[in-house]
């Protein structure tokens, strides 16, 4: 991570000042408030605001007069069954904004999210940070034969290595272009005074997928599970799992709650299509049941058998 | 407006209790939290939660790292230039909930503003109060020859006063009946034990337009100014105008340099179609010019004589 | 269904024109284009236009140049791929049209719906048609004890006569009054030259939220499949899933491959939670487990019995 | 431009396949329908589907039931009102799908417009083509010192030959060295079987951001017209810019009536704000009015000017 000390000092001075309020206030989430939580090589991942907390899930759901007087465990009913039936709405009524800073490649697959309020750092008219992602050696993979969506056989050794030179020396190499195309230094200063510069927003498109870019994003607590649910999922790349996680923690610290129910009914869930429950149901009947003849597909059948725990 | 007295008691409770947080406080809104500003006869706008305030839009246009130190008058700048130019996504940085109670009519013109998040009270599970709409004479209109979309010549005398009559009961009776059909109370128990009552998702359906409903509404400022610049215009319909000018005021306490702003480069503001820009560039020289062989329709004509305080 | 001759007329002009395309066409679903079909007492559901058919999820899916040449088989493997991973972006390239005629409170659910776009008929501009959805006998219900979302009981005999005869006279009055302040009839003709007339965006106020509007309704497959999951389900309102069921029907017709695997992995799907696929896994390995103990509380123990087909 | 002789026949052949449908056609439309208009050195645009036309927009204002038989005056004085008005539902009832081949940079503007389906081509399961965009010399450009958004000296010379060398080199050795870690030649067959590669996934990263990417992009016709406002707008980047005056040209073959009056309205109307609006009206009044006093600031004044034809 590559907060500099005025960027450090900048997020000091906003922790350090306190206001009186009668919003809903959580202060697990105001603990952490504004600190940067480092995410692979130079991201990071911190909250910037946040609206609500668990009552304002309950009080939105009965839309009532005040904060609600139930037991606690009475609001963790209604939040459970609200979670477990979809009701989405009640979960709308949260909101968190986040200051993330994240490579390109990552920034294309997060941004396809569309329920959510983006402002990114500027490329066409600032100029990036001197920062690439490179993958540290264990998470170098070859792509697997029989999943090519996930990762295989590790890369290692000489292999791995000339991967991670060509990786820096490519990054590195075109930044320095793109600063010489620019004819500006990081501070905006020219760097040779005898030449034109060529516009930033040209020069951007020098720069490689692993460059580091940032924005302010923020999103209801609805949308945010949405998200969590494909990109904290065993099936997202790598590189977007480890924000989703970050935020996970964030979202603990902030409705405990909601974040339960959520680990409950959907990133611990499983769904079991049509077929597949008929076959369950035989099985819980004691008869044996084999793919063939089962109506499943290989494939929907190995995913079953994962789900019931009898994979090989 | 009706809020009964364990309503006021719930609210004052929400009002007392207060928290220190780190997030960005507006003061000005805190004074106005939770309470209920009158609408119409029976409807009330309250501002329960809020996120952001005029700085965390600048913060976001810049994706600063802290709360910015510039000046405000660099601040306000900034602001107008995003307004102006119609960079939108900085005001979706800020977020507002509302709790309004309205009449259905006026629920079903709001609801068409899709980018927000609604937790309605539901008619389906619930019972809803015995409150109607009722115009005050004054805003009795016969619907203008002209303009089909305004109110002309304002009813009076015995004419008002049997529209009056109609609307006060009908919506009387239809309410009662339902109570009838639900055989229930308004707090739930049977009017006679003897009897079935008819589910409450079917009988509301009884209910007239101008019964009051209530809901959650929750959206950001970009958003918000969008609506308001639709339904706090002299061409809304008078009814949902009045919610629009109550939210408009909360909007003022809590974002003062964008609601400006807003007031501005939008409320007060004017478009010109490229026709009328020529015939305005052709005026501004000296010519005279008449709408026979200006292009513009006698319509168009008479909007952009009216835009330019030359309708007569 | 109450389609004037006029209006019969102006469909079969619509069905009498064809004309030639390059775009996917869908044969079975043309055969049903414009026309009608009867939905309640008064209502319907037509399609008017549609977008791409299934080969057009197969192509997005791929981003391909042409129309694909793989076979049937491959092109229905992958959309049932698509839909049992919840790759929802290939189905929002297909998009469909409806007009529907309703009663207001339906269209008061079918409105939460936010991702489609929606031309309403205008009470504020038109007057609406002297029409009132009154239920079948055999859809009257009380509201049923164990389950306050569904019915139960149903009424019958001179109970359901007197719940018909309110919802019937109070309708019935209430849009003559309707008209009366309007000072017009329905074809816009003063009633009484010597008399002003009420606003029409002021006298619908008096009408029942049984009344029937109509709206345009346009929304794309992955949106559709979305609305038909929540209301073509047994906890849907009746009234609302006759519309759902309806559109299933186009919808069959339209992408036959996308809506079998809808059905099989949306529809007739169940999602167990971590807790319950824990004790299926145990009961699949021959154990006895009983509620007390399980960790599921009764309401959710009943659900997962009831799912496995184990409910008494 | 790029299409491989593979392409051009699957396009060929889609164009060459008509039926009959009962839908809104327009044969302007259709006769280029699939047809790539070339944009910048490789990319392109191409309609590969519509829904509706200038007829289904005025359909769905009145929510009629046939095609309707007014005059075409009468539906474009409709059309030009709804515009006029902001009446943006109609439009909305109309869809158009594009497939685009577009520079990674140019994307992730694009992208921000979020109202829209979007099925891009997955640089995680496939390989890129090896194309990247070069700017034609007499677009490189030196960034204004007056407007840093726009671009201002053009660069020549040598200077200009070497960012474009650059451009090239960079872009080049760095896709060459994306296939050597992926161990995998452009049709997926293994360069070297001695060696594992190196994931997808996690190749793409060392591309620049004008290798061209290519997606499905689907929208309506009023968020169309609101991306066009903003990309075919003179202070959009030129890249972007290519793109939405190809995509104009196929909304004036589609839908004529509604593209006339988005010119008029929209791409070629002045908003003025309440003050600036003020000094219109006097100097139309005959008044001389200096910025001194105007109560404009520099930058207003000279928006002003520019807008009344008086910049100097």
């Amino acid at each position: 991570m590559a907060l500099t000390a005025e960027q450090q000092q900048e997020i000091e001075v906003a922790r350090g000042a306190t206001a009186a309020t009668r919003r809903p206030t959580v202060p697990a989430l105001e603990a952490m408030l504004f600190q940067a939580t480092p995410v692979l090589d130079h991201g990071f991942v911190r909250v910037v605001d946040y609206m609500g907390d668990d009552a304002a899930i309950v009080q939105a759901a009965r839309v009532s007069y005040g904060r609600g007087t139930r037991a606690a465990n009475e609001d963790r009913g209604l939040i459970r069954y609200l979670m477990r039936h979809r009701h989405s709405t009640p979960f709308e009524m949260c909101e968190i904004k986040y200051h993330v800073k994240l490579p390109i490649f990552v920034a294309r697959q997060w941004i396809r999210h569309r329920t959510a309020n983006v402002n990114e750092y500027s490329a066409r008219y600032s100029i990036l940070d001197r920062e690439f992602y490179i993958p540290a050696p264990e998470h170098l993979a070859a792509q697997s034969a029989v999943n090519r969506q996930g990762r295989g056989a590790v890369l290692d050794g000489p292999e791995a290595a000339r991967v991670l030179d060509l990786l820096r020396e490519d990054a590195t190499r075109n930044y320095d272009h793109y600063l010489e195309m620019l004819n500006e230094d990081d501070q905006g200063s020219p760097l040779d005074p005898s030449r034109h510069g060529l516009a930033r927003e040209l020069a951007r498109m020098n720069l490689t997928l692993n460059a580091y870019t940032q924005w302010y994003w923020k999103t209801d607590l609805h949308n945010l599970f949405h998200f969590l649910s494909l990109r904290a999922d065993a099936h997202a790349q790598y590189e977007i799992r480890a924000y989703a996680e970050a935020m996970m923690t964030s979202v603990e610290a902030w409705v405990p709650m909601a974040a339960a129910a959520f680990r409950d009914y959907r990133l611990g869930a499983v769904t079991f299509s049509a077929q597949m429950l008929a076959i369950v149901q035989r099985m819980v009947a004691g008869e044996q049941v084999a793919q063939e003849g089962s109506g499943l597909s290989k494939r929907e059948w190995r995913e079953l058998m994962d789900a019931l725990g009898r994979g090989e």
